[in-house]
């Protein structure tokens, strides 16, 4: 099995694709752009959906549903919103279809025309700012701290399971707030929340910034960005948080009376993260032998082989094992297929990443103890029989530190402050990554450099030193340095 | 708040919307029959969705996620197929809008047509078995158990919120099997699995059976459903399970090679519940109060009310009892808000649905004794402090079993055999319900019955007792007794 996949160096981008398909996450549809989410990629996404809403309503956040559908005016209420989202969507033009008077098969019914097309959300902020206006009279209604889990589609041209994909499935969270520091503080809780999620149960380490006034989300006075680094160097937004100050509750009219009873505008956020971190946490982790889960977030934690086949007294020992490792919370599956053998069984476990495998032999059994092999590292090692209740709980945590220690030390071996153009673009071309370099602030800049480099800031990051320099490009002055990097 | 619904006596239809709108289950939105979901709503939807997975998942199924989107010919395949769901349905044309270039706003830019369109999926058998095609080689891919938790869209012309919406929340389960036999039990084990939570979650007592040739799924061999009854004397389709024998099989050419090496289609199931379950929860157990939630799907079972103010003293026990309870497992609520005084707190409590009301209060406190209300019955009692650990859990057994009782009383009260068409019209004017009558098999007489009475067969139940008898309407032979009834 593992003899399919292309490897890293050899194709970096054919790697993630082959993993993709040999592990079972995604498979392409017949809709462009569209991808199946397969059962493996499935409950990984619900392992975090899970994850993160324990997150969101611990934090005071409840979940509501708003429609699919967004009536096309609602898109032109905020200027720049509707220039971002305007020209990748798809439109809902007819309510029914109708045999073909010319043949077999239907067609669209002319006399079926919406007066007013729909757009399928590519977010949601429109219609439910519009909501809100029916909910929000009062400060007592405030905050509003409502999240919604759900599809969107964005008619992307070039798309990859998973990364960008025409449709995807996110959570968006939407609140409303009585004061512009509440919601600053809100954006902010979320950015760290995202972050705390990245990097204790995706096991990626996150660097924390703000977004430049050029790569902000469409009708955002403040976004900020979680930016992972993956193995090829290049970086990924795996999720935003955005301050939207009172622009859509201009564009929809929200006030709200005041404790003082003054009228004023409500403070808004929006923010977001989607299916796109199951691409990240593949690209992240895995090896050349296929996928590699961390943990926290993997369907199955322990997969245990009898060998060569699954015996009553083998099962015996594998049910009590399972039932074991179950009452401590850990996730076990027995492999109990016996048309296949055991080779082929290591092989299909590996491709899918499961952290622990245990293989329990007659042999190993007389003298009660068991085979125990770690994915990351593919360590292998005999352990008696009466441990595995201890040894397996500390050695998953040890995989999920494993993981993020080497994530880590990758993205620190791959984070470089530069001072002129020259090493700016040798750092890109030679080993990628994050590169720290002072910029002069205007857009202008940023894109000129984009031109030429293809590398993006990423972020202004939260943890900006103030320090006196010059543009790598223009020479003009800076007080300090910002992100690039190329991305995904 | 109480005076502000309608009563059911007065006009249930209206009841039930006020209640819908009081309790904030529901709100209307700006697109032409979708609803909002509103956080309480949202939340009973997620705990019917939880325990629905739970016993998916426990019956070896697993989720997927397919596209949004069907192409257009899809739906062709499946001749009937496409004749149920043509006619309703919302047609994604054009991927792009661009400035109107009369005027302000945005039109859908001509340019940016479609080759072929999409729609939105109205259920995804199609794109599924497409799919499936590519999954399905040999028996020993066999059966596959997948669901998917979805968004669809029927273009519906009277809607209703949860009962009947153009967009809605459901799970539809898509199987395939190498058998005829394998494919109708795991048909029959769904069907079984959805009565089995319809009764003991929502505590909605149960009609099973098939459905009649007529009303079967477009594409179905056999569609079970489970039927409930409303308060008002009309029945509910409350979730079907479909035996699609080897329609979509045939329709996508998905065989597979048998463990003899022969070629065969493959056996197909498909299954569905939807937030519609939201609206029969309502409906069965609500009361001209406000609503009534069953406790294993309350969001809130307890809400803990201080009296008049939340003091320091009356917060600590609060905060013990609720520590206590929700080490059992009970999900309890204090409401801390010290803007609303108790009375208010009371009546929004009980048109919240909450099942169980504990108010504390300091003259109750020095006698070391609180006050427990219930909402089923609205009995209230004083009970000593240190015996609210145990109280609580029983008191909601025992509400959940009194809502159940109570609908299976008014069920058999409202469940009537006829043998004639007047005694039929009869019973229909005066009392509704299930109707049992005999009916000569065919759906000539079937849909004339409707004509006359609005009431449409809901099920060949299926403990049908066979019993030699005559058709209400034609006096044609009958081996049996079918089940009518008005019907949401």
């Amino acid at each position: 099995m593992a003899k399919e996949i292309t490897s890293r160096s050899e194709n970096y981008s054919q790697w993630y694709n082959d993993i993709v398909k040999k592990a079972g996450l995604a498979d392409h549809s017949a809709v462009r752009g569209c991808m199946v989410i397969k059962p493996l990629g499935y409950a990984i996404w619900e392992n975090m959906r899970d994850q993160l809403d324990k997150m969101f309503k611990d934090t005071g956040h409840v979940n509501a549903y708003f429609p699919l559908f967004i009536p096309k005016s609602f898109l032109s209420k905020e200027a720049k919103h509707v220039e971002g989202f305007a020209k990748e969507c798809a439109v809902v033009t007819h309510h029914r279809l109708m045999n073909d008077p010319n043949g077999d098969g239907v067609v669209v019914d002319p006399s079926a025309k919406l007066e007013e097309e729909l757009i399928v959300r590519p977010t949601s902020e429109t219609i439910i700012w519009n909501t809100y206006k029916d909910w929000i009279q009062s400060y007592r209604d405030l905050p509003l701290l409502i999240n919604q889990w759900a599809n969107v589609v964005r008619w992307e041209m070039r798309t990859r399971p998973f990364l960008r994909t025409a449709e995807f499935l996110w959570q968006e969270g939407h609140t409303a707030h009585a004061t512009k520091e509440e919601a600053e503080e809100e954006a902010s809780l979320i950015h760290e929340l995202y972050t705390r999620f990245l990097e204790d149960y995706a096991a990626i380490p996150i660097l924390k910034g703000a977004k430049t006034p050029h790569e902000r989300f469409a009708g955002a006075e403040e976004t900020y960005t979680v930016e992972a680094l993956m193995q090829d160097g290049k970086a990924l937004q795996a999720g935003t948080s955005h301050f939207l100050g009172q622009n859509f509750a201009k564009a929809f009219e929200v006030k709200f009376a005041t404790s003082d009873n003054k009228e004023e505008f409500v403070w808004a956020t929006s923010w977001g993260v989607t299916t796109r971190m199951v691409g990240a946490l593949v690209m992240t982790h895995s090896d050349d032998e296929g996928l590699i889960i961390p943990p926290k977030l993997a369907p199955n934690q322990v997969v245990i082989i009898p060998i060569p086949k699954p015996t009553p007294e083998i099962l015996e020992v594998a049910d009590k094992i399972k039932a074991e490792l179950g009452a401590k919370g850990v996730r076990v599956k027995i492999d109990k297929d016996d048309k296949k053998r055991p080779g082929f069984k290591f092989a299909q476990h590996e491709m899918e990443g499961v952290p622990v495998r245990i293989g329990i032999g007659a042999r190993d059994l007389a003298k009660n103890q068991i085979e125990i092999a770690r994915r990351d590292t593919k360590e292998k090692s005999q352990i008696a029989l009466d441990t595995v209740n201890d040894v397996v709980p500390k050695l998953l945590e040890e995989i999920q530190q494993n993981l993020f220690d080497k994530a880590l030390k990758f993205r620190e071996e791959h984070t470089t402050h530069v001072s002129t153009m020259d090493e700016f673009k040798s750092v890109l071309e030679s080993k990628g990554g994050f590169v720290y370099a002072h910029w002069d602030g205007t857009t202008e800049t940023e894109e000129k450099i984009k031109e030429l480099t293809k590398a993006t800031i990423r972020c202004i990051p939260l943890d900006f030193e103030a320090e006196e320099g010059t543009c790598i490009l223009t020479g003009k002055p800076s007080k300090g340095k910002v992100v690039f990097a190329k991305a995904y």
